[in-house]
């Protein structure tokens, strides 16, 4: 069932004891509107908790400076930034099919939960979530703010991506007057790089290849880098928009090997591609111009599927 | 003199016959609030044209897209976001004690114009530049909304940066709602490397220096590494930021060796030090956290004498 923002925001308030499930590997988006939501629903004297499959990257840690967790026993269970069942994560797979209500972004979102609040044309779940604030009557707090503008900005590329609109500036206009403070948390996301990082990076363009004429570009992480440079696996965020950003390249790719074997695909697209749909016929979904898939196969069998299925949406042999 | 916005915006309606003369090393906040002005004065139907010392890098050339040049003796000198005299560039040195207006937002500026519009807390020229075309009463149209936006964009790192505020949000989201496609200027600005600057990023990265037990990391662009890599000279922004992003370091230099000796010093730093403090004592200026000198001498002793002037501002000894 589709609800609207005020439907969402009547469900939210007649209900209580919240179980905020966040998505597996996650970012500023989910975790931004998950612990959003919580202060939100504290405000308004409910119980929360917010869960993730996955520990939350050290970094993030400045959205949990108000929250709190108490003892209770869940009876709403709501997903966040959530688009399909297997971003659950192993630990709270279990619950994919007894979600009562999902806030999200991606078109691709397989519609799981038993009701819906999905805007595509939202930069951020954060994004939709200041409304739902709105709508819940909750006056916007530094907690609240610091949180929803983690993830405006970090969904954008820090208001940088096709997805931001007038709206998306107006919203961090009155993010930023709660009194936050907009260029630190920009600097965590985005300018914070380890010595670690700065190693494997380097790593990584030295793996760069091209393909079709230089317009798709491809880089991998493999374990072997990852335990080379120092840099946790979760850590990696970025640097699979790096070969996108090539003069000439219109896809870029990262595929990043799984601990158990494996690689998970990034796919960053300009207009000449949808990578949504591309990522689809590979079982993986996402945005128009930033998706992704797992591909269960050594290195050179998954660059070549993912060099077939970008083929087809070129319209061209390899 | 000082001016206020008004009163600018009344010199330049009783004026005609313009120069406006834009900073050397041309950035984005230069060249648009200097093109945005130009493009308003056009829709007055006066005459002006916009010179700079430097030839104005290929990537901007979408800001000249509805600009052309007419035959006329210039009447009126007007300087935008031109700090100070020497960076009027050796070709418009000669202009530097003629300029009837300047329009500035470096707290630094000399006040060497005979009228001045200074707004130190403007996050770019460009941000006061849509101030004054509202009060010359021109409507915004797309010409004049690209050119502002870049520079609202490239001087705050893409809205990343603590000059940001939410008037500058609100600015953004005015000028996007005359249509322009901000995602391509910001592709354009911030995420488009050659293959010839990913060769020079991984050299700048290699010869990175620490001091002060980490708190300062340096890094060198030669004319050596210029000429292997390919990349011109002028086509190195962006690269002064490396070093300030590697965790635990608050202040971060690039030096770069000029083409006839000597090198110029980008300063960017955290709350610690104050970059346009450090900078004065070495005869140059800027902002707060960003700001730039040169020093005419070999790369060992610029480095000392930076390192000198970093030590005083830190209290601390090398």
């Amino acid at each position: 069932m589709n609800l609207s923002i005020c439907e969402t925001a009547a469900f939210l308030r007649e209900h209580d004891r919240f179980l905020i499930i966040t998505h597996a590997s996650p970012d500023g988006d989910t975790l931004g509107s998950g612990f959003g939501l919580w202060y939100a629903l504290h405000a308004l004297g409910k119980q929360a908790r917010v869960v993730c499959s996955d520990e939350i990257p050290q970094k993030f840690g400045y959205l949990l400076s108000g929250y709190h967790e108490e003892v209770f026993t869940p009876e709403t269970i709501v997903a966040v930034d959530l688009a399909a069942e297997q971003l659950f994560g192993e630990r709270l797979r279990p619950y994919a099919d007894k979600v009562d209500l999902c806030i999200d972004h991606h078109p691709s979102n397989t519609r799981y939960a038993k009701r819906l609040l999905l805007e595509p044309d939202s930069a951020a779940t954060c994004e939709m979530m200041l409304d739902v604030v709105d709508a819940m009557e909750v006056a916007l707090d530094s907690n609240i703010a610091r949180c929803l503008y983690t993830g405006l900005s970090t969904d954008t590329g820090c208001f940088k991506y096709a997805n931001v609109t007038p709206r998306t500036h107006r919203n961090a206009a009155r993010l930023m007057e709660t009194g936050i403070d907009c260029a630190t948390i920009n600097r965590l996301m985005f300018d914070t790089k380890t010595r670690n990082r700065l190693k494997l990076e380097r790593m990584v363009l030295e793996s760069i290849e091209y393909y079709f004429d230089g317009r798709l570009a491809l880089i991998a992480v493999t374990q072997e880098m990852l335990r080379k440079s120092g840099v946790p696996e979760n850590e990696t965020e970025g640097i699979a928009s790096l070969p996108r950003q090539i003069e000439g390249v219109d896809v870029g790719v990262m595929l990043k090997e799984k601990e158990n074997g494996g690689y998970k695909v990034s796919l960053r697209t300009s207009e000449s591609v949808n990578a949504s749909e591309v990522c689809s016929t590979l079982g993986g979904g996402g945005h128009m111009r930033a998706a992704g898939c797992f591909l269960p196969l050594p290195l050179e069998e998954a660059k070549l599927r993912l060099l077939e299925a970008v083929s087809a949406a070129y319209g061209e042999k390899l």
